[in-house]
Order: structure tokens, then C-alpha cells, then sequence
């Protein structure tokens, strides 16, 4: 997938929770995971730009839309792309997956 | 205030991440517990409810604006109510306030 | 109890893995709470040391013995006290009950 | 090294906290992780062994050393081995490193 970014997660038994699922706050979690990969694999470092005190990315938003439960062991794919850039914000959407 | 029921919550360290304020996805941990306080307040137990095996509350879709961050030791009033009651649904809506 | 401070948590369910119990991480968690309450019961400000750049509590050490399990909506006092000061260091320790 | 197995682990913004390091409760995760891989390397599944309901592990007792912080997007190696087994426990000595 030509714009797409994929990052690869791995669920944690401490993710899940008692109803045997990945608890969903932890979507929010991989979802940022994802989008310091996807600056990785561009050159930019997240990490560099927060330390040399030029910027600092606030999440403004977030809506996550869950389908389908994922399970203790999966190994997911994150893809992810940036669907917005403007003045002063940058909307990234995520798809996750389970790798099949 | 009427039909929103108030949860208190303390700002924990490790909430927290490296910009000093609390890590966005803490909110939907917190919103949980507040629904749960809500159906207590009701006289309903969620507990019970899925331990008796007649239904499972799924997260389905959430939704969160953040509009100016948290911090370590404060403490925050969840006002929480529920918005949509439908034949497989509930929608809950949430507000975070600083107290004062 | 004399020396110990008493700090309340009600167990969230994020804070339940698919075990159906407390994941055994969210104990230092709790643990963190309880020593932020202590000092800010005692007229000390956890925050404001950190702030005011006179020191960071850094963990350097932490032992855990898990007896039984927790549960989703228990309320649990957490009796903290400090057993151990030291030039550069300061020990704490905590019991987690279930309240009765 | 012979006996230990290597898992990787690339650190989250999530797993920091407003000291600018890994917050300590992550390493128990990490751990936990570590200890499903090293199993799945074993050819044996710890997820499918709790869903026959043959056994639960469940964490009795966990210590742990700091020596220096992790920090936000720093690659660590966990390297975990099998010190111990008797009748009804298992127990695992992991050591994290920086990747060089």
C-alpha cells in the first residue's frame, strides 16, 4: 500500500483484560507507537524535535471505531498515514489489522 | 447538576508521560471507571452483570477532544451520563473538569 | 495503625487482565499513589519538590509479593509506611488489603 | 549467550512519564513479554495452555533492580532465563540493556 506505513504489534497479556480482549485504551497506545515509526521511516525524529524544544505535538482529537477484538499473541499491523497536514496540526488515520 | 453523575479522580504519576501531563489514552480508563461509578450509583452492578454471563459491554467507538491537558496530583471531576439508550447500544458522554 | 497511611484505590477494569484478575504491574502503580498521598498527608508536596528542581525520587528498588489476587471493583486500602531513610534514599513499605 | 533468550523492546511515549524516563511499572510488562517469547520459542504456548485450562501462572513474587533509566524510543534487549523450576513454580531472571 503505496502511502501506508505498517508497524507490527505484538499483544501483550497486559493488555488485554478480563473480558479476554485487548482492553481498548491501548489502541491509542500502538496508534502512537505507529506514528513515531512512520516519522522514523521518514527521516524525522520525533524524539530529536521534543528535545530541541521546537515543537511539541499535543493529541488534539481522537476517534477510534473498534470492529473487532483482538486477542492475547496476535500479531497486529498498525498501517497508518497522515490524511491532514495544516498550518499549525497533522490528522493521522490507523488501520489495524490482524496479520494473517 | 441533574442527570450527570461525578466521579473524582486523582491525577496518578505514572498517568503522566515526558511533556508532564497526563498521557491522552489514560482518559478512556478513566471514563470506564466512571461508568462503572454510574451504574453502581444506579444500583446496577456491571460486575455481576457479566459475571452472570447475561451480556458483555463491548467498546464499540469512542471519541475524545482534548482541550487542555491534566497534571500530576490534580484532582478531576468525571461528570459522566448517558446520552442514547438503544436496543443493542448505549452511548455515555463524558466531561474532565479541573476542580475548583 | 500508628505509622501506616492509609490510601483507598477501587480497582478499575483496566487495571484487570484475561487472568480475570489485577494485572501484578499496577501494584507499584497503587504503590506510587500511596506514597504521593503519604507525603501530601504529611505537608509535603511531591510535585513541587520535583517542580522547584530540588530533587527527583527516582525507584530504585522495588519487591513485590503477591498473596491473592485482586478483583475487578474491590476496594483495596493500601497501608504505606516508610521504613528506612537513609542519606540518599528512602524505603517504603505497603500492604494492599482487600476492605472489609 | 547460551541460555538466555533476546527479546527486543522499543520504548513507547506512553511508557514514559513527566520524569522524562520509562515509568518502573513498564519492566514488569516487558518481562511478561519476554516470558511469552521465550516460551513460543520453547514451541510451547502459554496462551493455548491457559485456554485448555491446564494451568494459570500466575506472578507470586517479582523484584527488581534499577541501575539507569530507558528513555523514549531507546531499543532494549531483555534477556530472560529460566532460573528456577520446582514442583508448583517457575522462576525467570531477565536482564535489560540498551541496545548498542
Amino acid at each position: 500500500m503505496a502511502n501506508w506505513h505498517e508497524t507490527e504489534v505484538r499483544v501483550r497479556y497486559a493488555e488485554t483484560d478480563q473480558m479476554g480482549i485487548v482492553h481498548h485504551a491501548n489502541y491509542l497506545v500502538w496508534f502512537e507507537s505507529a506514528r513515531s515509526e512512520l516519522c522514523r521511516s521518514k527521516g524525522f525524529s520525533y524524539k530529536e524535535m521534543e528535545a530541541a524544544g521546537h515543537a511539541l505535538l499535543v493529541v488534539a482529537e481522537a476517534y477510534v471505531r473498534y470492529k473487532s477484538p483482538a486477542f492475547y499473541e496476535d500479531v497486529l499491523t498498525v498501517k497508518t498515514h497522515v490524511s491532514e497536514v495544516r498550518s499549525r496540526s497533522i490528522r493521522f488515520v490507523y488501520e489495524v489489522h490482524r496479520k494473517s
